[in-house]
């Protein structure tokens, strides 16, 4: 826990796992550690590491001032963190997948037994997100999050958007890196809903678990949307979104077009990026590299430090606040029709039965087919749904109907 | 100082100064204490205010756990907050003059007596970047920061990238509050020198005083420099950059030009940003509204959270490092000359004795007379500046030559 600065005994440091985040850890701490101690007063040094071979975890952990976990997963991961802190021990972790599933119970033991429980790393890489919401803006009441918190995704729509396909731009991202073999938890949306309940967690104080969070991936876009969403000033990246909404808070991540006035809209490649909307601040924006062994590491050793120089504290004891899941949007609506009469006047007469008013509508006639794309004013989801689905339903639409979020520009 | 978080005692905040800041402080922290007292176990109250002409500096101090100083200036805030450090007490400052012209002093009072001296405030409003630096970064080997942290200066420069001029957009900038009457400390470069002097103390651990800043401000460019950038494709934005360089520090504050792909370059407004750049974590940009009385109460009520749960601590012990100001860049050369046969192989004679090269140019003619527009490759200042001297003395130069810095696109 706590410690003098001015003592000069190590300070201990139990690393559990060894992979590419926790070599690069190992190494920059070595290379950091007289710096540190310049600043601070103790010299971080690894005290024992746990790999899926070697290392005993109790001894580890007795022999620890603190423990960093970076093997990742659900267990054995939840149950060393929670053995760790009901032994008294401060822990860093950059576990997405363990914060989103369990948060609460962590939260609750780091509170109940006065430890910290620090993941920068969790969230966004090398970008200081946790850290400012959890300190800098902790007087700030937040309105509204929006992130673009998944690497993977962004660096494959970056591509789609300079002209790649959706299997071309994959292809690219897996061959530098970016992506995984397995892709799936990356382009499903997933991870960004794991990221973006832990964000919510922090910003609002109420517990959100993945299963609270609405998500949708980018498998099913078409670059003519980004070819449509061009002519509208539009670019395309998948959003996360945590913000109150009818007294209760609404988490959810979708591909969304942003105006190009949006900060998130010159995120590109495979960065990062969190804007945090108030009243009070306007709204403050955060990039950088979203992900790489090296800034998950730089972002866990920040955390080390910050628990060496007293810090961090345990989050607060969570406030109830209703997950609200149909939420007002914009929206971008994509139909593929035949090019006769009646077709925009029948399509227009659905749109105004549920309320759903047009911002903007291009129409382009293909031969016997035309599209016609439209930009709505914001309606409740279940209200475009609802379009979507009796619009489907008419003998002169060709194609499924599809509908992508749009975020206005509100600032500046 | 510390304070126990399970506390009930209310935790007294003496205020200095109650301005436009002061004063939403005040209000801001009314509103928030409930909020603040649920995650901290104490409640903040303004235990004493003292302005121009009420209350008693002793009294509010000796009735005080923190001192917040917003009155300005050098004197009386330096006695003030030497005063109080000097009787234990931890102080939150948005003071930018006071802290680049004794910055050490302050600093090592707060190390000798163990206190905090926390001033988020001071240097971008809303935007965290003095706790990023100071905590999240402190693992980081920085190498450079670039930072666009004066609100009234880009918001004119961007009334002028869309066609206003220095005039107009100054008035403009006034008409909109977002200059003062006098605006000789925004457009001089002075305030963003002053700022740059901060930012690179912390991120360098250098002592770094108002007077080791290079500073240039607005008030000298042309709208044709704007109109030819856009040719070449850059923006113009004033930076202060903070760099090593030669195995010094250089700092220096100049009317810039940003390709596109800059982070900075899409920063537009009064907004502030800065970017941090290290081998370890690539980049990381925090951008945010820079100035406005409720943005910058609510960083100095952040400053205060801060010191009630602990966690900030007295700045290390300040590290020698020299000062370069000769430092290489790629720079923006605009000349009129005669339109006639020679005048370009004369200048590029006298650029090729200089040993600057060349990266693009535009040659316009212009009736008896062309514009010859010039990017080099990276240069030292000095170089440039010989080359500057010695083609103004050609009889074919019709007016001053002009050379203005270019930050070339890195990442991404």
């Amino acid at each position: 826990m706590g410690s003098s600065a001015m003592s000069s005994e190590p300070f201990r440091v139990g690393l559990l796992g060894f992979g590419t985040v926790g070599s690069a850890f190992a190494e920059l701490l070595e290379q950091r550690a007289e710096e540190i101690e310049r600043f601070n007063g103790r010299r971080p040094v690894i005290s024992g590491v746990l790999t899926r071979t070697q290392g005993s975890f109790e001894e580890i952990l007795a022999g620890a001032d603190l423990l960093v976990e970076l093997i990742g997963g659900i267990e054995p991961a939840r149950e060393y963190l929670l053995t760790a802190m009901n032994a008294g021990k401060d822990v860093v972790s950059a576990n997405k997948k363990l914060l989103s599933h369990h948060g609460e119970e962590l939260f609750e033991t780091a509170r109940e037994r006065g430890v910290r429980l620090r993941f920068e790393a969790a969230v966004a890489g090398a970008v200081p997100v946790v850290r400012v919401l959890e300190e800098s803006l902790s007087a700030t009441p937040i309105e509204r999050i929006h992130g673009i918190v998944n690497g993977t995704t962004n660096f494959i729509l970056t591509e789609m958007t300079r002209g790649s396909s959706y299997a071309e731009a994959l292809a690219e991202a897996q061959r530098s890196g970016y992506a995984e073999a397995d892709p799936s938890d990356d382009v499903s949306g997933r991870d960004a809903a794991a990221k973006m309940a832990i964000l919510a967690r922090l910003a609002f104080g109420t517990p959100v678990h993945l299963n609270d969070v609405c998500y949708e991936g980018i498998e099913h876009l078409h670059g003519d949307d980004l070819e449509y969403a061009r002519e509208f000033g539009l670019g395309l990246k998948l959003v996360g979104t945590a913000e109150r909404r009818q007294g209760g808070l609404s988490v959810h991540v979708h591909p969304t077009f942003l105006y190009s006035g949006h900060p998130l809209a010159a995120i590109s490649g495979s960065f990062n990026a969190v804007t945090v909307e108030s009243g009070t601040i306007t709204e403050i924006t955060l990039s950088g590299p979203g992900a790489g062994g090296l800034q998950t590491a730089s972002a866990v050793l920040g955390d080390v430090v910050s628990v060496m120089t007293g810090g961090a504290r345990p989050p607060a004891p969570p406030l109830p606040l209703a997950i609200i899941e149909d939420v007002e949007s914009a929206f971008y609506v994509h139909l593929d029709v035949a090019d006769r009469p009646g077709v925009l006047a029948a399509v227009t007469q659905v749109l105004y039965e549920q309320g759903v008013s047009i911002k903007s509508v291009v129409q382009r006639g293909m031969g016997e087919a035309a599209r016609l794309v439209m930009v709505t004013h914001p309606v409740l989801e279940s209200s475009l749904r609802a379009v979507i689905k009796r619009v489907g339903e008419f003998d002169f639409v060709r194609s499924t109907p599809r509908a992508i979020r749009v975020i206005e520009e509100e600032f500046v």
